[in-house]
């Protein structure tokens, strides 16, 4: 008894040839019932690796049996992975109007609490969560459709939520800049975190910013909330969303890949997607912040810069983080500059090039972390 | 007498040779007292024109004597201004993350009801004002000068913020892709629209989206809403901010320069910031609309486009904007297609290349719209 | 009895997700035997009217007869076309090396000269054409299957070239960026300049440097002077091939595309393409340069500028140009600058951008030009 | 006795906001006479290692000695240092029109021969050297000022061989893409090869294609043997000229720097350029080809890529390069393909990112390469 698997293509933009520009979708249908997944990757398109990772998952489902349906998408932004300038791929942003690729999704908490408005105390939860996923998927349905148009990025956007809208589970692939491994995990999700192999994890909050994994979670997290409010009972609508970053954007590395289509089945098999399966996840050490304490380190000058600082090192405050050279005054102590770190951190990702300009992202870092598990 | 001048500059930011990029700030100082004038142009670095009109206001103050003072900033944003990309300058948007140069500005609704809760009944309006001043200053002050830095845009906009919050008038010269003149005013400050020589108005709400003039009346609007429901009398505070734009990026012309620049000492010299003048606003038609009437069309399809409606003209609803060409159909009926007008309206503007994806901007259009002057 | 019409797709490239990016072919073949043309235009990808005016011929050939064959290739360069720099179109170069999209065709005068040995003095003309068109087309195939491979430019140049090389009759359409209609025309076919409707001639000498016209008459020019050398008779082997720029980037036009297209049709009819047809140039003034004396103008400074004077006007030395705004001085005498003709001249095209650094090229110009035709 | 130092600036062009763009020159003389040298870096913006050799060659000859005369030119390139594109640095091209910006020096040998035949069998050689100099210089000099102007790049590679053709040894330090440390060696002067301590050397032969090493040696190298031709007699001119590449673009790392400094230190001590110093070549292996057996191995295919061969490793044909994942086709063989080496190679530097086009540069590679020095 195998999986049934399909292969299918998602138009999603046109280039300016008027050619269709299109998405591929692999879907792996178990023979039970089970949850559905949907993992995307490359929304940003110089974060490459994410398309290793699910090509390690596709060579796996191939044989491991699941319950429900798993949905990987990746390449998902082929707009984005395709726009070079010079040797780099410029994947962040639409070139023609500056937006970020991963900010045009869809929430809209009116919505959310007109819906709770219309669960009855004795409706079935399965029965609901069916309802609330047709009215959010109408609703972007009348966004996609609406007369005056969309932008591009938006359309995009909420063509891959049309799908993710769907499932139960949410994974968003990314990579940071230079980078080492990352997880937003939203705050109700917290025991989740420990279920990936990935040593650092940002906790953040029911709060919209425009990101995939938002748009999924803050419609479950806000309507569980008014739904409890309404009937003092707690909810629980099991639906989870993450944005996982897997080391550097720029690069791939299969092996890798391996090791986080690994961390993924781990969690999956935790959450009872997969059949007879011995995903766990590793005895390792985790961290953890608060999205508030996640902070970034922008430059006041300009110049060029060695990263002195590892990402997922340790510094405390005043050790150095960056040597800027100032090719002005070679001769004299201005020479360079070292910045140190404001407070005891982690750096998690620095700024890819070693030429910067003042106000120039140059670190984020963990401030005022604290251990989420111990390795034993 | 004369006006005093002075020419100084204010280092923004630095580029990846370490160097400081400035701008230019050219004062005139009346011998009588007025109101304080703020006028900056190109904080888009493509949109060059209010370079011209400031160029030609400047003539005129050499020998025109002022009350108060006027300060004028051309080339506001000397990093936009230079990135090149291919023949065209890139300029709305920082090349390194996207982030549209007119963002980046402060407003703290908050901060603004702390302030009014401070205000004394029996306060002089004057000193009032002048205390907000150094209190929105002082924000921006800290902000500027945080531990962990700001974004590159976001520096360069507080920087210029903190020279415009002194100004009772404050005018932030732009340009439209292929555009007619327009101008967008707060509602509050309707009155105002009459008195610059442009055809198009758009009225907007006390919303704070990112850019100057909203940083200016937001926070001037907000404070005299709060201090009227307080004392239950009306106050006016007396301070307007504009954006103009100025016809179309990428192309200066000395003549329509000129007549922009007679089109803003019409304004100052109705709000008495010129002594003895005879600059007039122009018996003319002004249309206008409110912000939400002001709509963008996007394109469904790529391809090659050719503008048939141009800036400026009346459409009824159904007559061709747009016709596109499908390279791959050429022989057939599906070669061209043609774009419509969805209700009657004016476009306003349209995208300045004739390649266009998906999502694209292709006109922006005043729907909905009234006379707000007549021509006699 | 009608023209054959076939479309077919060639694919020229593969993107970064993988993706085969293709070429439409649209051929027509007349019942009776005649040359074959071969049209292409959108080399540059900003330079996107050429297709518009392919259009037009193409709705001309559905119903007009021809001899022998016309292939028509739009959108040339799916790569090209597709590569967006903020608003515009960054087509003409290849953005991760800068490689010009239109310098890469081949050229080898050492295998002319080889081949012109092989010929015997009694082989038939239209073998010999055969013959030398295999051998050429025998050593670009050579090159696109070598065992390091060919870069991005040179293999879409290359592919192109594959197919130009059948026809007798190759015509590049090109754009400038703010430009009036010129013609590049080989100086041995300057007879062919005026069954065009262009005002403006380029004469071109014997040398390569990269182009697809000059690609294919360096070619066929060479061998004709050897052949001529060695037989002591002159041959004419009666190919020709021109780089056709019609008007500006950016901008479709489907008006001028008709024009241009009739323009076409009159040269094609007098080479005897059309059965029965009623094109003929038109009666105008037409005037030429040799390459030399087409100079360009480089800018000394940098700034914005109005360019006062226009594309295919007549300017005498030391009439304006350009005039330049220096925006940290706009309070003295150097806040403008003027530039002048330094000799009599038509500008016949300028940049497209109001900023520009210094080694700008302000201005194309014809120098020491001549009549060709007169309008009578 | 110390060295004297001076610095100064020189202006290469003008930005779009009118204003200089300069080039530090850091100058030592020495007490006693001695040749002169001028090293540069960064004339390709991303290429930024170089700055961090030269500041440390700058701390060096504070306090060593020099015979003769030392120019250092770090960021000589500030237009092409400061474009950004994404987060990287945009810098091996302009812009606006794709010119690599190391491909505008001048050679003309025209002048070289008519200047060989004003050359007096009795000239002593430092007077003839000391003229050549002259007549080279004053030819850039009516070049940088010609009536039409030249474009960006010339104008800024001009000024600098200006500075450039008054050394006997001139040093323009470069980066690679990911990159192994290697040297171009004109074949005349393949023994100062070894007085480096570079690894991987590339010997080229006396052919002009742009660059500064070659607009330096092959004026001299000409000349030298048209001077052998005429006189019967070799005469060494005594001047060489390299380019170094240091290892990877967007990077610097102050320790690899120092590195590099006393490599060049190494080679100038043996060229009596310091007093009294220590430094000499390491022992150590260096492998060499002649330029035409440096190869470039383009893809066939576009896709994303793990490159399995470090620069400078040695492969055997057959041995994996890289390995190219195709999103479209997960599920089956085709997913990956393996790209190997062609035949026995060194790989010397790889494309920078994973996503590639057909026809990127993937590898440059060594082949038919031999040893020059052997580790003892």
């Amino acid at each position: 008894m195998h999986n049934q698997f399909s292969k299918e293509y998602l138009v999603v933009a046109q280039n300016a040839s008027g050619r269709n520009m299109n998405v591929p979708l692999y879907r792996f249908k178990g023979s039970q019932p089970g949850p559905k997944v949907y993992i995307q990757s490359s929304i940003h398109g110089a974060e490459v690796q994410g398309n290793v990772v699910i090509y390690h998952l596709i060579q796996i489902l191939k044989t491991q049996q699941i319950f429900g349906e798993i949905t990987l998408v990746p390449n998902c932004n082929p707009v984005g992975t395709n726009i070079k300038a010079g040797e780099y791929t410029l994947g962040r942003f639409d070139p023609v109007n500056g937006t970020n690729w991963n900010r045009g999704y869809y929430f809209d908490s009116e919505l959310v609490e007109q819906f709770a408005l219309t669960v009855a105390d004795d409706e079935p939860l399965a029965a609901m969560k069916d309802r609330f996923r047709q009215a959010i998927k109408q609703k972007i349905d009348e966004r996609l459709n609406s007369t005056w148009g969309l932008g591009l990025a938006q359309q995009l956007n909420l063509k891959l939520q049309q799908l993710a809208f769907d499932a139960d589970i949410v994974i968003d692939i990314h990579n940071g800049p230079v980078s080492t491994r990352h997880i937003y995990v939203p705050e109700y999700a917290k025991a989740s975190a420990s279920l990936f192999n990935i040593p650092h994890v940002i906790l953040i909050p029911n709060k919209f910013a425009g990101a995939l994994d938002e748009a999924t979670f803050c419609h479950w997290w806000t309507l569980q909330k008014l739904l409890a409010c309404k009937t003092g009972v707690d909810v629980d609508l099991n639906v989870e969303a993450f944005t996982l970053e897997m080391g550097s954007q720029e690069v791939i590395d299969f092996d890798e890949g391996k090791y986080d289509a690994s961390s993924i089945l781990s969690y999956l098999n935790a959450k009872h997607c997969l059949v007879e399966a011995d995903y766990q996840p590793k005895n390792m050490q985790r961290v953890a912040v608060t999205l508030e304490n996640y902070k970034i380190l922008y430059t006041r000058q300009g110049g060029i810069v060695e990263y002195m600082a590892k990402p997922g090192s340790y510094l405390k405050e005043g050790q150095p983080l960056a040597k800027i050279l100032n090719v002005d005054e070679l001769e004299n102590e201005r020479a360079t500059e070292t910045i140190t770190a404001p407070c005891d951190l982690i750096p998690i990702l620095h700024f890819p090039s070693a030429s910067v300009l003042s106000g120039t992202q140059l670190y984020k870092c963990f401030t005022h972390f604290f251990l989420l598990t111990e390795a034993t």
